[in-house]
């Protein structure tokens, strides 16, 4: 595939741990701008959990589809920075990704084919001084605009081998018996806990006789479906019975209406979860 | 009035109570700029308390007068999506409002000309895929798009009548002789609390002899008023004294200067507040 | 030097103590969308703590020197709104400022020739109705947005003069022997502490055979330097221990790995520090 040509309106789309109390997200807009005078500077988010790499790359797997071709992504959830990871640009699918070479692009990399992958190391697109630990201004941020205005990605640096790039382990959910064993990926901002399990894996959740999640550390198992939150299957109001449903990002979710599952199961990041199906 | 033609940089704004953390605010910006490449894609807020509609409404009302004419607003909180609540779209006043049909517009319904009220029920004007848990992104956000370049209303889906349109029982502020029974409508970012009174009700709340706000159910009587926070009427500085002053969203409010009245008092959302004013 | 011109896509760069969980970052926006329709209108941050002007100040001396020249700053950090302190918009260096005359601009005013400044009197770019409490919604940004539009600053009010302009007394660090004697000017999202000491002020920093950053007050004493957060110098791997490292903003800072040191140590805004270094 042919790197896209500079659009009217090029779009770079930022997510970070940066959160938003200090002035560096305003900063890498007006880098952003500086080169790129007529981008869009948008915002997937900047609360990552601080350096929680998976966490940034789940938000990032969710996200990126839904964006048009030709979108630069600056991604910085970075524990490594001024250390010796290497600062990447990577063409994948119709999409560009620039940031550390630590795992954050892991799904991306999985989903996508990888077109062309760079190791940022040409001073001519990067800021004049470079400090050791605002990489997201000093060097991602310039990249992506240069990006974005059309240059190509081998202006950047060297080419390195897409085989070589850094993939957690994610720890794939797998079949044991009837039984799924995976884990919770995300827990989003209503508590739902989003789990490794893609709803592509289980076609018959909603029309199988029997289902039972399991989160084994707590001892809770949970049987309830439901298509949205409000669905009500026996007509008993209990707002605190958590439920299964087919989470908006495509993968399987825990839920209760109007409370957090989160806080009311004491279920968090990475905790194992099991599910039971039965396909007829 | 006819439809506003679609202005060179068409505006969508977004209020949801999505939060930050994730990466949803990002995705719908992503949807935006996929259909109108040259939109301005604003934030509201997408901190409303989540699933209260009653508040969004209100931060919606104190907002939506300040943008352009022909400005989209997308209104998500919704409690009920996937249900049988309508997804609409309203032309009112110089403006479009998209969203869930369960009171979020009830304050523009009241204060503005109704033109036109589509269900969005067409096809052609949503993303191919529909979640039952995301009709922000799937639904919402792509009719607004289509309607900010410029898209009739009636293409998007059925005219429904702007009577059946869900209003909120706000419960008005009524007079009951030199009082006004009202109660507490926001509670603002710095605590300040934003009661239901509009200043056009109390002409006279700076310049009436007397005048006692009360919070019945905790006993609690304030007299004092204040044109600005930093105003000191007597000279005496005590910090931690509430005063009655008028809110910037055109109602009265309680503000503790460099303090939090709702914490200070201890008074949240539909407190229940009485205005004792003498005219003369 | 001459005002510059409009440029084709304007910045207005916003920052202000309004938090995000209203609507009134929304309005500044639709205010100026109104007046300059192809604007670039970016925050910088909302999430100043409340009404402290002081750390509004550094927020903007870090951040402003990276957008583009031309860009209009709009800052608001306002105790005294609605009193006699003076709504003003300056020119220094390459962009324009616009806020209270409350000492917001102190570092700005320090660092950049100043080449106008003055009163934002001019009802005219103002909006129609101006309440007591948001003069940045009735005030700063319509001002904000008429200079992004190429209107001359006299145009907005009598000029003053820039010797007139309210300043913060902040406590320079200064010399006393082989010690430093400073404070700490700010705490980021990481909990990592910025003090006032300038990396121009130490370029022995790293290559010091001698460093010992103390705070007096909690008898706490530094020897460790690090130059990016993951450096780990002697292979002890402690993630407890704070080190000194020159932080992206150009100051001296102490930070702990995957940690916070302002929580660890127990140290916040304002808390006095010395340094002592060898120069050789």
């Amino acid at each position: 595939m042919e790197q896209s040509a500079s659009p009217k309106h090029p779009i770079i789309a930022f997510m970070t741990d940066f959160g938003l109390g200090d002035g560096d997200v305003g900063v890498l807009k007006g880098v952003v701008l500086g080169i790129v005078p007529d981008a869009h500077a948008i915002d997937i988010t900047h609360d990552v959990a601080p350096q929680h790499v998976a966490s940034g790359a789940w938000i990032l797997a969710a996200s990126y589809r839904y964006f048009p071709p030709g979108t630069v992504y600056v991604c910085v959830v970075d524990p490594g920075v001024g250390s010796t990871r290497r600062p990447i640009a990577v063409h994948a699918g119709d999409w560009f990704f620039v940031g550390p070479d630590n795992g954050l692009f892991s799904y991306v990399l999985a989903e996508q084919p990888i077109h062309q992958a760079v190791v940022l190391s040409n001073p001519v697109y990067q800021l004049l001084q470079i400090s050791s630990t605002f990489h997201g201004r000093d060097i991602f941020t310039p990249a992506a605009a240069h990006i974005a205005r059309g240059i190509p990605l081998t202006e950047l640096g060297p080419a390195i081998d897409p085989a070589t790039l850094q993939r957690l382990n994610n720890g794939l959910p797998k079949w044991e018996g009837a039984h799924i064993l995976a884990h919770v990926l995300h827990v989003d901002h209503f508590g739902n806990l989003i789990t490794s399990i893609t709803l592509s894996m289980v076609p018959h959740l909603f029309s199988s006789p029997l289902i039972e999640l399991e989160f084994p550390d707590l001892k809770v198992t949970i049987t309830e479906r439901r298509r949205f939150f409000s669905e009500n299957v026996d007509g008993v109001e209990d707002e605190q019975r958590p439920f299964i449903y087919g989470d908006s990002s495509g993968y399987v979710g825990v839920a209760i209406r109007n409370g957090s599952a989160a806080r009311t199961l004491g279920v968090g990041y990475g905790a194992a979860v099991t599910l039971l199906i039965e396909e007829k």
